[in-house]
């Protein structure tokens, strides 16, 4: 799917680690929501409220998941799910361009 | 007008000056687009195709205006207007949230 049709566009951008990581938050009919987000390179820990399908839709990169001990490197597309009230830790090598699906549970 | 409802936005982003400028598109039930964009410090010049009008929704920048010898400076929150087929040049200082308007004429 490459566009969203029929959504809600926050217009303010949501701005983190000095701007090196910055996305915006798209509203569904259904209520659930999604952020299209920009990451440039750098060394990144973020933390999960709910639960969190990361769609890489372009980048270079690699992931640590919570209780995990060896990184996952994504290139290209990839994905990757992160459960809620987790922390998760990202190498980013290249500008990764991805689509963030917060799940209720 | 903080939020744009019933829109379509086009998933990837588009990526400019080694990502230090990066934008999504939003498109209307009219049939107008506009992109909804993050710059990060740096100098930069455009080009446009059609007549934009760039909104300023946080930064510190000063853009020089085709034809225009002064630069003008905006902090916060502003607005300037392109025509078609010019260029203009951007200072940005701090990491700037933009929501650029294309108007067809």
């Amino acid at each position: 799917m490459s566009n969203f049709e029929g959504v809600t566009v926050v217009k303010k951008a949501n701005v983190y680690f000095e701007g090196k990581v910055t996305s915006r938050a798209v509203l569904f009919a259904d209520g659930t929501k999604k952020t299209l987000g920009i990451m440039l390179p750098g060394e990144y820990e973020f933390g999960t409220d709910s639960k969190e399908i990361m769609e890489i839709l372009a980048g270079d990169l690699s992931v640590l998941l919570p209780g995990e001990s060896d990184w996952t490197d994504i290139q290209g597309e990839g994905e990757f799910t992160v459960p809620a009230n987790a922390k998760f830790k990202l190498k980013v090598r290249t500008v990764t361009d991805y689509c963030c699906s917060y799940i209720a549970e």
